[in-house]
């Protein structure tokens, strides 16, 4: 039995009700089984902190009763899932809009959208096509294959799963990290200085701090350079 | 008399010698005069790092002549100024290319290319434009009025000048700074944690530091996050 704020990982297989077809997986051979394994992506648990609303609503409800070392499977029904479909949100364009666009679509293909949302094509015929807007697993029932694979309680373990949310799962090994009652103090190595939104992900990272560790926390970023970075570019 | 590393302030104002035009200025006053005068930009004397080569070849090299308080005409050649023109570098585009990227050229108005460069357009007739691709004062003779505001010994106050070139010129005030013989130790305000290319100004910032003021020193940023950000979006 967990609660709210408790930090567990978990391994997922993913799998749409209706026609069994596995869409997400936090496990390597389960995405190779069912091809949809990407190589850039790390298959590993994935961190959940209860309460905080980051993950499927269903999914995270489920997780509450578990303990670790179980495993179920959680069935979600679309309200719980990625929504209800609204009807309201299909749009017919002509085709040839598609083809300036480059776009030479065929029933099912999944397209990216413009504000970064993605589009169904239902159907292609007189030239005009049938564009679904909505979520694509919208309407579906969800079935969650959940493993909790481990639970964390020391505060330094928790900082260490925060750290590799914001930074990368390699960050809690090259990150130096100084913890004590109300204060962390951590070393950026000078590889990730130049990481595109370096403040934003700092201040994200700080905020998980105060939020799931302590408000009392300082946290606190150091970054260091020395006469090294005049031989490099 | 300066030498290389000096660190001085210059007023300018740039004028094209064959007409006299003024095209730059630090002081807002003859930017207004000459009907150059942009709202967003900040009218002060410019950072000049001798030997650094950031500012116009025959304007560096008059300066290293002068004296605080010198105020002197210098005449710039092209091949010391923006360089000569290259005759090679004209092109003929179709008039209906520059209309579907929806520009109305006409002579001498200034594009700004999709490289970053720009492109002075010449004629414009028959459906088609001839572009100039040089800097628009390649080949010009420049007059450089410059006068040497003041120029800086003390550590700590080039240590401000660097901060105020790469974070903008109210970072001296807004950043604290502690300075030692070999340490240089800053603290960058929440404001600016998430300003972009943090990272990179960070490290252009201490590149300076290192190549200016000294080899050994360590330049250590710091940034602190406390239950504030909580409160604010």
């Amino acid at each position: 039995m967990f609660k709210d704020g408790d930090f567990i990982y978990i391994d997922y297989t993913l799998k749409i009700k209706d026609n069994g077809k596995v869409v997400d997986t936090t496990i390597e051979e389960e995405a190779k089984k069912n091809e949809i394994y990407e190589s850039d992506k790390k298959y590993s648990p994935q961190l959940v902190i209860l309460g905080e609303h980051r993950v499927i609503k269903g999914l995270e409800e489920g997780l509450y009763n578990l303990n670790v070392g179980d495993e179920v499977e959680l069935e979600v029904p679309p309200e719980k899932g990625f929504g209800e479909r609204d009807p309201g949100k299909v749009r017919v364009v002509p085709l040839s809009e598609l083809r300036r666009q480059k776009v030479d679509p065929y029933p099912n293909m999944l397209l990216r959208m413009a504000d970064g949302g993605y589009a169904t094509v239902k159907s292609v015929s007189g030239g005009r096509v049938v564009l679904d807007l909505n979520h694509p697993y919208a309407g579906k029932s969800l079935v969650y294959k959940v493993k909790v694979v481990r639970a964390i309680e020391d505060k330094a373990e928790k900082v260490k799963a925060l750290l590799a949310r914001w930074f990368g799962l390699e960050a809690p090994e090259k990150f130096s990290l100084d913890l004590t009652e109300n204060s962390l103090k951590v070393n950026v190595p000078l590889e990730y200085v130049l990481v595109e939104d370096l403040g934003l992900m700092m201040r994200m990272f700080a905020k998980d701090v105060l939020t799931f560790i302590g408000q009392e926390m300082v946290v606190e970023f150091t970054e260091k350079f020395d006469k090294s970075i005049l031989s490099s570019k």
